[in-house]
């Protein structure tokens, strides 16, 4: 049942492109519902619902279109009940002759049991399914540039409103108000709104929030205070992402605050100095830590919370936001995407991130990102 | 290999919250990234890596975490480089003595095949994984609610826009400019954002596009012509939904857009009249078709376009946006939710759908969106 890969085997992919990134790149389709994508013999085929029909044949960039209404009739036959979805997908691929096919690895294994019952046997990707995706081309720079756009709209919008916000107190004041990590990120993702893109999660934490590199952030903004903005939108039209990370402080900075920021500085301009097609990841990431360390920001547990830098150095940037490769995992290769975001984090003082984005290249990296980085507002 | 599923056996979801409905009933905790979730013996283990571990800690309900980090470390040894995921996954069961799980039919044949590699056996449930999340509690119902809330939020910012529009020809003005798709999917995604809603692929659809039910719409929206608002964004703290969706004119309607739009509500309130605890909804949409038949709204094929009532008269509605079950598809139960909407597209007259969210009660159902229904602005 376990077969190697073959060239020759048709592919077969059923998921919603919405959320699978290999299907929205092998049809370039919009659906939220899962349908059936085969390329055999070097065509092209998506299976699509009555309702998808119409807008799958204006948008799809493939070479045919079979009807699953059409072919559930035929499965039901006399029936009363229609067929479940797995019986349909069998009956497809036997009438297309399809006997074994190369599937994604996150395909599901109820289909895949379905289709072993099916005599249909299904060899996964030991990597990526279309390992094109890891080597982005001119078009896909240029759509990545999009993202980022959308992402500096964003960001922006951030630093628009927390230089018109006032230090009061402990806290911002803006408009009247007290300006909270809910009001700011409704001011960033409304403006990427605007400019084409879907934000997702958006990530506006101050104080010791930002510790947690993943809290979204709530409640007042503090005045004095580093303030993480991590902005992360897909561009509407194309799926692809946008990615980056700003640290400011509306006020005045403190010695401790200051050193902290131009440290991770210092580990942002390390990286971008070692990236270039053949170095290995991880030497990089580890002369990062060793850096903080030397600057004397370990990477440690303390009181049972993680402190200094103890997330990775970059990830991979397309079609998802998280693909493959993590920086810190591999060999660079030369027209790879990935962020390079350092950060330091420690309790009481505060977190600092910097991030940006960057493809590979034979003699170095290209920085594809494009924002001033400045420490006090 | 195959099993069927036991009760006692343990139940194991690998999967990222943010797009996984049972990962997110399960454990009530947000995240972008696949994680493991193991039920044993009635307890609730999450494994997270140190990034996510301080959020979780907070935020996830269950009753232990465990450390991605330190299971890697213990998986990696002297080795080089970090093991792959699967082994740390396959490392962490046999830890706990798992030797077999119940999964959801969408987990990764990828990790399905490596845990076989280690004599671990999966069985995938026939149904849905958490039959629980069928019938909805007082508590999901509110949450419901709150979802649909801010769904009418994005329609009330629609229609204050369509409001102050003017007809300038046959397209819409507003604010001195060409008021397209665009713009006021912008205007209905802003309100929601500032609501606490996630937009998502909001329609805006006049004239022909309309017809096509899943398109978005794009460029100037038509005067005097149908326009489907169809708008269904997600509780950015819950994670439940909203669905809803409003067809208006914003100028006069003709004799036979008024008889479309009609019709169309003719047929939700026969379906509000009919859906009931063990009521067939195969019933229920076939009326509503033979209704529309009989007022003279055939559904078919003209011109190798779908025309008439070409989609399902509604889906389940909570943790997904489509969820079981599929309203013409089963006998309904009490305490589903699910959106009953019926629509009718023609080119050339227009598109119309009126779309509202109801839960199944013993005696009938209660609708749970409130927005008036109003063809001409």
């Amino acid at each position: 049942m376990m077969k190697t890969e073959t060239n020759g085997d048709p592919r077969l992919i059923v998921a919603a492109s919405d959320i699978d990134a290999d299907m929205l790149y092998a049809t370039k389709f919009w659906a939220g519902d899962p349908f059936i994508f085969l390329q055999q013999n070097g065509k092209r085929i998506i299976v699509l619902s009555d309702l998808e029909m119409d807008r799958g044949r204006r948008t799809a960039k493939v070479d045919e279109f079979a009807s699953f209404n059409q072919l559930e009739r035929e499965v039901q036959g006399k029936a009363k009940q229609a067929p479940p979805y797995e019986k349909v997908l069998a009956h497809f691929l036997r009438q297309r002759g399809v006997k074994s096919a190369v599937v994604p690895a996150n395909f599901q294994l109820g289909f895949a049991r379905a289709l072993a019952k099916a005599d249909i046997d299904l060899a996964t990707t030991d990597g990526l399914f279309w390992p094109e995706r890891e080597a982005k081309t001119d078009e896909e720079l240029k759509l990545i540039g999009r993202a980022l756009r959308i992402t500096e709209t964003g960001l922006a919008r951030a630093i628009e409103v927390l230089k018109a916000s006032k230090p009061a107190g402990k806290k911002l004041s803006w408009s009247g108000k007290t300006l909270t990590s809910e009001m700011l990120r409704a001011e960033i993702d409304t403006a990427m709104l605007r400019a084409g893109g879907t934000p997702t999660n958006t990530i506006v934490a101050g104080g010791d929030q930002a510790c947690d590199p993943h809290e979204r952030g709530s409640g007042p903004l503090p005045a004095n205070s580093l303030i993480i903005l991590d902005i992360f939108p897909r561009d509407a039209k194309t799926g692809y992402w946008g990615d980056m990370t700003r640290t400011v402080i509306r006020g005045r900075a403190s010695e401790a605050q200051g050193k902290l920021w131009e440290t991770v500085k210092e580990g942002q301009e390390l990286a971008l100095r070692e990236i270039k097609d053949g170095v290995d990841g991880m030497k990089i990431h580890k002369a990062i830590q060793a850096l903080f360390k030397k600057r004397g920001y370990p990477t440690e547990v303390r009181n049972g919370k993680n402190v200094g830098f103890f997330h990775g150095t970059g990830h991979g940037l397309g079609l998802e936001i998280h693909e493959y490769p993590r920086l810190q995992k591999v060999t660079l290769k030369d027209r790879q995407v990935v962020t390079v975001e350092p950060g330091l984090y420690y309790p009481g003082l505060g977190g600092v991130r910097h991030e940006d984005v960057v493809v590979v290249t034979k003699t170095g990296c290209k920085i594809l990102s494009r924002f001033p980085k400045q420490l006090e507002l």
